[in-house]
């Protein structure tokens, strides 16, 4: 006979109800748990993935333990210690037998990984970090990109990936600045919602993170509280998330560790249920992040002991403990209903991923399993190429010649440290075991330059070259294994390891200099811009990242990507956001200006290009209506390239200061040498809607000035535009894309 | 026949109300506005004491236009220009009769000062900067110099002055943090609310400023919009602001330039209205800063023009636009009810101050006027002494001996700018005036020490030096002129002007090397600490400041300065108050430590004190309740000297993050060698209260711990108490006064 909960005719909520009916107290709180296998078996502090995960119930004692009860979820089974991927899926598939065989349901558990760079399993694909994402300015490439991750990741038995991070950067000393997007809501949100679709398609949970404000902490400290007040949440950390939820469908949240103005995020009610759930739907599961219940008892000092922790979480909204329980296996009695809420979530979603199905089988095993296909290959070498940014060419010394004679200086041409972020296998596990393979090929800069010249002459002394290639920039890592990742962040944006004298030197010695940058967040370039003949920004490209960068040097590629950050003109006065009202951008009346040395969204090509001005379908629009603009681009110069159209909104007057600008549209534009193509976008005025002085969000009538722009400072054509009708409170309803065409 | 309003028997408000329903329209809002005379008279930029002082209307013109109607008030008559006190008077006099001759009833205006350091007039005694006040822990005194100055004020014809600043410091880079008192509420309350007593005491306005959120603007740079939610506001930044006004009888306050949250202060109706008026019972005038008006419409953009900045002004709760009227002198027309209101509030205060009795004289010509007379010039020498801190002695190389070999290194050890705050007028004013004579006696550290040390030997060369004294620190000034005051803020902690290069010398030499640094803000140490012999911190002393840290020095003055601001170990890493929750107060999970060098209350003596244990009265008390703690302090030394005892409270559990520790209660404890006294303290439970995940302000029952310490990070004794009773929300009439007496 086939139970209700087992019939797959019948809706994910109403059969995860009725097994949820079935279930014991003990039963339920197992499927909000999770265990950590490879933690405990490694278990030297020197393997250590995560600060603090012996201090969970973990390991094979800790799922013999479960086991009878049933299990939420499997943490990194790929992710901990290396593993061949066969062997690994192996491993995996015997696993969820064991735990399907000891619960009276026959229930799999959830398993969940990495995926912020790929999968971070050893052999896989490893692809740009999401801050090259952001440089590339294409969502389709990301989608793509994101689907390919989760093919592979659903192919070897894994439901859920712990990305993408939404948090918008404002304050690059930040050491997860490489792992977000940018610095304007738009553009992370357009990424990420990107990246979400591509995981979802493929049937993996993406999951959100984190959730929210952790970017603010307090000058950008790890874990430190985040000062924010309501309508800088509402309007500039919130909206990727709200964007990724509604258009992305996105199926798990996991909360930030940090407090918002006191409140830990783990225990924000009104962020985890009323905004999340209330007013976004969303229908998924929060995933705490790891080791943040226990830190309401320990570090935020909220809760009163590990049960207290448990039900101030479960109350405000987080369903599951991650990586393993701690407190949700206090021996404290829980409040059934919340429990229950809980646990429904799950058993929904485990039933929408099929693990409820009798005939489920978590796994294929016995399929050879190739993480690193050329298919992805592919997608990190276009996603690299199109990341990197050329910031200034001015003296005309790129692309280099064929025959070049280069000095190529600096440690960082050397190691593939510096083209892998924080949560790339090698750099976050394979760290841990020495001698171990990298496991995917990638060329250092230097083995790239290489390959990329053939002709090239390296030389020792920079007097002696034509050109000096000086590269700096990050080592990734994390908790202080590194100058950029989790946990490795910065005083202030002075070029780590001491470079700055890579760059004294190489300026020093007369020959014209490009600075190339490889890098996890934006450094100050002030002090030596002006005399170097190039500048070349990429943040940690990936296994692809060598052949990229080299190809932008040597012209094969031409060089498309924009600052998802703006470059800073000197290391201190952080935090220095471009999203700025007038009063805190400029200089006067403090002796300290934050304006750039490269502003957000500025990135030049090889080739030269013309922007027609725009023609506007109606520069007045009701407050609920939108409009179009389109242009002609043209490609003037003498070989291929890609222009990025991007259209900035300005409103002159409101109830609360707002930014000068801020991102609403973009589009790549390819254009083939003396081509030209006409740019079409459509511009929703829901997008002018901002939290006002009365905390509502609404669309004003009045005067807007839409920037058609080359970077937030490059304007080339101002179209203003006119909202007409009454204010308009657009409440969580609002559209939130401009719709951007290239024919 | 007298009027009603001309009736000295009857209440202010009932005068002043009946004088409003005599006005015409013009006649109230010629009450909202200043005049600035000397600005126009004085027109060259060179000259300027303000950014934008030409954008008013200002001088002679604005007066004669406005003269038919009334005048509101008169913008700095001595802090303009230079003029000798004598005929500043009679200049003042003159101008008042021109006022009260111009309109119907005789009115005169309200003159108001500059009094941040002293009276901001040429020749009148320069005291400490504010943050030199905090480091006094001595509220006493700064009532006893505040009413001096007050009496001085008033005798020369003043009605209000523009002190003080009650910003609480949340990061030192702000140009501003000279003027601020500290970087913890309750001293910058308690020491806030005593200069407010004084000065009010001897009839002068006080203003309360800036009102609220400027020092916690983005970055630390001024005017820049500060990133603030509901409970940091609460708990931070209101409280001094509350003392003043509730404890202190501050009769005006200033709103601040910049946005929290992007509400610009100066429209911030449950700032100016809400908490100022309803929940704190202020009658008093809110006047607005120096063109913040104006910066409505220009900077922040939510006012369509300088009618609808004064409208969004007045209905917000601004009462006067100064320096002088530009949006309030708008041809718009201006809501009746608004102007009424407003009017009656300046009138109410000018009734107060005399200004409406028949036979007002505001100001006695012809009397002999001394501005820095002997008991004046010994407050400045009381606060300048007790403001020194000894932040390290480890070598015992200081007092000096009676006829040491010094090597004195550094410019600052021969210019009065190390000595003065940005608002002394000889930084102010002065520097606008070459070849002006400074006006009081101002002693370099140089002159002051030989003076002090007659038996010294003064050599050039360090390696010849018994010892070396180190001098950096600081130039004041406003707007770039400086390295330190208004509008000098910086991109981080490192000392200016190359500085480092004096300590990284004197270092070399090989002498013991005393680092005295005089400044406005702390600088980062971290890099000379451990190898200098000793470290003394001055905040612009004053005008007897040089005799101050000489005395210090020499061993004649016993340290008993405490700092109010951290010290930190390195340049970068800003903010990071003391205030922090114990997640963000540590390294791990961070890279960066912000654990200062030298922590908030810190500072030696040159003797010896032990700490009994404390007495608790009763370790229980309800949560309406007190409890008192009793200890005996020793010098255990050989010579007469200050201990500081310090109470902190810790909270181990709350509904929200809060910080480790914050000031409670205070006592300057002066001691003969030998001697002891017993240091008594009370506290209500009320100075528990925090803002918690509800928005209520709350004593909760539960455990606390009192820790008597010599310092934030110093703790002699912990107090367990219990809070037991209900929960209780003390709203805003909370006692915030710890009650600490020596005997």
């Amino acid at each position: 006979m086939v139970e209700p909960w087992q019939d797959t005719t019948m809706p994910a909520h109403v059969r995860a109800a009725d097994l949820l009916a079935r279930m014991t107290t003990k039963e339920k709180t197992a499927q909000l748990a999770g265990v950590w296998i490879g933690a405990a078996a490694e278990g030297t502090a020197d393997a250590d993935v995560a600060p603090g995960q012996h201090a969970y119930a973990a390991g094979s004692a800790a799922l013999d333990a479960l086991r009878p009860y049933g299990l939420g979820h499997l943490t990194r089974p790929f992710g901990t210690v290396p593993v061949e991927p066969a062997e690994g899926v192996e491993r995996l598939a015997e696993l969820q037998r064991t735990i399907r065989a000891g619960n009276r349901f026959g229930l799999p558990a959830i398993a969940h990984e990495e995926c912020l760079t790929g999968f971070a399993a050893w052999q896989a694909t490893v692809f740009p970090t999401p801050l090259a994402w952001g440089a590339t300015f294409d969502p389709a490439l990301i989608t793509e990109m994101a689907e390919a991750i989760g093919t592979s990741m659903r192919a070897v038995g894994i439901h859920q990936g712990l990305a993408p991070v939404l948090d918008v950067v404002r304050d690059p000393r930040w050491g997860r600045t490489e792992e977000a997007i940018g610095e304007d809501p738009y553009l992370v949100g357009t990424i990420g919602t990107a990246y979400v679709r591509g995981l979802e398609a493929a049937g993996i949970v993406a999951t959100l993170k984190h959730f929210a404000g952790y970017s603010a902490s307090r000058a950008a400290r790890n874990h430190a509280p985040a000062a924010l007040g309501p309508r800088e949440l509402a309007d500039v950390l919130l909206p990727p998330f709200e964007m990724a939820v509604r258009d992305g469908g996105a199926r798990s949240v996991m909360p930030a560790y940090n407090d918002i103005d006191g409140l830990p995020a783990h225990a924000h009610t009104e962020l985890l249920t009323q905004v999340l759930r209330e007013h976004w739907q969303f229908t998924g599961t929060v995933v705490s992040d790891y080791y943040g219940v226990s830190l309401l008892e320990e570090a935020h000092r909220v809760a009163d002991g590990e049960g207290g922790a448990a039900r101030l979480a479960l109350a405000a909204g987080v369903d599951v403990e991650l990586p393993a329980a701690r407190c949700f296996s206090t021996a404290d009695p829980l409040p059934e209903d919340l429990l229950d809420r809980a646990a429904l979530r799950v058993l929904t979603q485990k039933c929408e991923l099929g693990l409820l199905d009798p005939d489920v089988e978590t796994v294929t095993s016995g399929v050879p399993v190739d993480l690193n296909p050329p298919q992805m290959r592919e997608l990190a070498q276009q996603a690299a190429e199109e990341s990197v940014v050329l910031c200034a060419n001015d003296a005309g010394v790129l692309p280099l010649g064929d025959e070049p004679r280069i000095a190529l200086l600096g440690a960082l041409a050397h190691e593939q440290a510096a083209m892998l972020g924080c949560y790339t296998f090698p750099r976050h596990v394979g760290v841990h075991h020495p001698g171990l393979p990298t496991g995917v090929e990638v060329l250092t800069l230097a083995e790239a330059l290489r390959a990329e010249l053939p002709g090239a002459t390296f030389v020792d002394d920079p007097a002696a070259a034509e050109v000096c290639l000086a590269v700096v920039g990050d080592r990734s890592g994390l908790f202080g294994r590194g100058s950029s990742g989790e946990g490795c962040d910065t005083e202030d944006l002075q070029l780590p390891y001491g470079q700055a004298e890579v760059l004294d030197e190489a300026l020093a010695s007369g020959a014209p200099v490009v600075i190339v940058v490889l890098s996890g967040r934006p450094y100050a370039l002030g002090r030596w811009a002006d005399r170097a003949a190039a500048v070349v920004q990429a943040f940690f490209p990936g296994q692809a990242g060598g052949p990229a960068v080299a190809g932008v040097l040597s012209g094969r590629v031409d060089p498309s990507g924009r600052l998802p950050v703006g470059v800073p003109r000197s290391p201190g006065g952080q935090p220095a956001p471009y999203l700025a009202p007038p009063l805190g951008r400029h200089g006067f009346p403090s002796t300290v200006d934050p304006t750039p040395l490269y502003p957000f969204g500025h990135g030049l090509s090889y080739t030269a290009f013309t922007w027609d001005a725009p023609e506007c379908e109606t520069p007045e629009l009701p407050t609920d209506g939108e409009t179009s603009i389109r242009l002609t681009v043209r490609n003037t110069g003498d070989r291929a390239g890609t222009e990025v159209v991007q259209l900035y909104l300005h409103d002159p007057l409101g109830t609360v200061a707002r930014p000068e600008v801020r991102l609403v549209g973009y589009a790549r534009v390819p254009l083939e040498a003396g081509a030209s193509a006409e740019v079409h976008a459509t511009f929703p005025a829901d997008l002018a809607a901002y939290t006002g002085a009365d905390g509502r969000r609404v669309v004003e009538p009045g005067a807007l000035e839409l920037r058609v722009a080359a970077s937030s400072a490059l304007v080339h054509h101002t179209v203003p535009l006119t909202l007409t009708g009454p204010e308009r409170e657009v409440g969580h309803g609002r559209r939130m894309r401009c719709e951007t065409r290239v024919k």
